[in-house]
């Protein structure tokens, strides 16, 4: 039976309107936007005018390309912006898209009354979204970021690239027009300035808006890690039982005794805090760390209802036609009088907001919960996620970055069962395949 | 076992400082984030300079009395605000204080430098919230609610009243100034503008603030009803069982049949939308409504973990030092594998949330989850709201108005059993007392 929110049965279609000059962090907010939405089972897709724009036009294009007055450039960088409008129209109709993001600089006024005019055509919401900064320290930064990451600067000399990327955004700021709160008051609009320093927040009219404009919010950009660990081996795990409240195992309390060096080793000197469930095996697994510990109800593992306690044998045999259709949609199966994998995620919502401002935080939870909190940091695709091989004993540092995510995992070398069922079995073994292994999930696609 | 969130383990004081002209809701936003504040069980108060000021000042002053150049008037308000802000200073220590709200004008740069300088000392974080609003119509509308409510112009003719009250205005319009992007860059502010048409965040830093901001961004003032009913009865009700998916009996059924007469009645032919929960009963209950329908997650029962489906004089036997536990300390009891009301309150924020943008909801629940709701509205303590009485086969209307909640009880007039648990017994039965009756929550204390 579907769960619905209100998000995504009142038949609403937004498109974010990014606006800004380059080096802003556009497409770092466009991509941070998608994968929330996309955990969240919110359909939505960026599109980027610079990779359009690369399709037809020169590969690397020096600075005088971006000049208004090139008058052949700005033709291809027309039908750069005009082929991903029509795409993005396309994908509203035929994929029932709900979030759109017109990822671009979309600097002049006459550009945006344009989409805004397509947009109110086709009975779609358009949200402008501007970063504006003037902290030159952060754009400067943030140009060092483009010219390594970005297509237009493969190759390139990095004192090469810099320069020209400077000029590039000196042809933008000729003709740049910021949003104003004047003469765009009938929009609905956000500007972040410097970061979300300041936000200036402009008719707000739908609650999936709100909701895009508080995650945009609360980003930042300082250094951190977040680091991920399941409680060590339980009694329950060593019984092949799922669910429960039961204590550690032996080697569980091994792995306990470890974590405090494991987390030094990888951490150093840095100031963390722990965050557990509120079941005993995740505080018996965080007892010898010597940093501030916090309990959330939300970090407790799936609820298995009805199945809870039993083994995966016990549930194929008492609860046949549900063991099959859990393997058939783990994502979407909520067990009788408990969760599914997406109950899980709705109710790991706070977590992910509260994570996304804090800085170095140390995540000690459960295999399902695990799971949905690496898919959102990893972009892993719903009908994947449930099939994740996190094994005990293993920490996992990730090093959010502007363009990815750093995947490292430190193995803790004390033996544990293996806790992985495979599909269409109800054995419980090592897993075929690891669907976690490192890989960065943002790109940078850099400016139309 | 206590389960902390962050944001009342930072040791973190703030002062949210209201800024504005009389008549733009100051009090109105100050009583509302309390509630919200309070019901998540984050301590906080607001302090009305009004208040204050009237204690010992004239009961009714005139306009006059407003004047800045008013020298004796101005040593009057002045002791006021000395005066409110030591009780507030005086309450983060001995109370232990989170959130204080200094519910006054606070229409001048000297004024609010002065209550920085305060905080600042104190170590309490400033957080400036003004509410500025030019749209006309809004404003009469406001003043209309003040000189009906406010006891400044208790037996005051309404003509001579409102004349009064716009001559005060205009006293304070005189020397107001209001946040400036550029002069107060500096600090940490919102700016909301017609009732969050515009809103304006400058420099929040934690995470406790931008809930706030969040939260205040989302408030609306069109005028709007909330109806709440706990499903019928079910089939565990009439066996005494707790929790479970149980269907409706057939007296249930009689109700799920005559809700769509009783919500007609109340209602008329406003449009409205049904959440219900993902449990049989309340979608059984909600089957002959002729209205679209959401089903949450969130508001399923709250879970009896190991006691689910027992009955109470089986939980007192099979668990009687929990029985007893529950029974001390209902709010913050949490079943074995289970939750508590604490537990249930943290996964409806959401829901209130979107409740608050929402316009007409009739919300279909279960008992504990609708005493938490009803609580959020009726800002009814923690320690009684476990303990209220919400009778089967009854319909409640709230409406929010600026100053108060107004509730309406509609009987169904179908027999039900009761499953009220009196304190100290297993016996299930009418309560003695109903905690629920119609009461005004929210208090126009009028202007400093």
């Amino acid at each position: 039976m579907p769960v619905y929110t209100v998000s995504n049965v009142q038949n609403l279609r937004i498109c974010v309107v990014m606006v800004g000059l380059p080096a802003r962090g556009k497409s770092f907010i466009s991509q941070k936007i998608v994968r929330y939405l996309s955990w969240l089972s919110i359909k939505s897709k960026s599109f980027n005018v610079g990779n359009y724009r690369r399709q037809t036009g020169p590969p690397q294009p020096n600075a005088e390309f971006f000049d208004a007055k090139n008058k052949e450039a700005y033709k291809i960088r027309q039908q750069a912006v005009t082929k991903a409008v029509e795409d993005m129209m396309n994908w509203f109709v035929a994929e029932q898209g709900v979030v759109a993001i017109l990822d671009a600089t979309n600097s002049t006024r006459e550009r945006r009354d344009w989409i805004l005019r397509l947009c109110r055509e086709n009975g779609i919401e358009p949200m402008f979204l501007e970063s504006w900064c003037d902290d030159q320290e952060l754009v400067l930064r943030n140009i060092t970021d483009v010219k390594q990451t970005s297509p237009d600067y493969v190759g390139v000399d990095p004192e090469v690239a810099k320069r020209d990327f400077l000029e590039r955004i000196a042809k933008y700021e000729e003709v740049y027009e910021p949003l104003d709160d004047n003469i765009d008051r009938d929009l609905t609009f956000v500007r972040l300035i410097n970061v979300a320093q300041q936000v200036i927040i402009n008719k707000i009219e739908t609650y999936l808006e709100s909701r895009v404009v508080f995650y945009v919010m609360n980003l930042h950009i300082k250094p951190r890690c977040i680091w991920l660990s399941r409680h060590g081996e339980s009694v329950y795990n060593i019984e092949k039982k799922i669910g429960g409240d039961s204590s550690l195992s032996p080697r569980g309390l091994q792995y306990a005794k470890k974590l405090p060096d494991l987390v030094r080793q990888s951490a150093g000197d840095a100031d963390l805090t722990v965050w557990t469930s509120t079941l005993i095996r995740t505080q018996e697994t965080a007892q010898f760390l010597p940093y501030k510990q916090l309990q959330w109800k939300a970090l407790d593992e799936l609820d298995a209802g009805v199945c809870d306690g039993m083994t995966y044998e016990e549930i194929e045999e008492k609860y046949p036609e549900d063991f099959k259709a859990r393997d058939e949609d783990k994502y979407e199966y909520r067990y009788r009088g408990g969760e599914s994998y997406r109950d899980v995620v709705i109710r790991l919502e706070p977590i992910i907001m509260e994570l996304e401002r804090q800085e170095n935080i140390l995540i000690i939870t459960h295999q399902a919960v695990l799971r949905c909190i690496y898919a959102y940091f990893m972009n892993v695709p719903q009908e994947e996620s449930p099939w994740m091989s996190i094994p005990l004993h293993t920490l996992i540092r990730l090093e959010p970055r502007a363009y990815g995510t750093k995947v490292t995992r430190i193995k803790a070398d004390i033996p544990a069962v293996s806790t992985y069922k495979e599909k269409g079995t109800s054995r419980v073994g090592e897993a075929l395949t690891e669907a976690t292994k490192s890989r960065h999930v943002l790109t940078n696609p850099s400016n139309d």
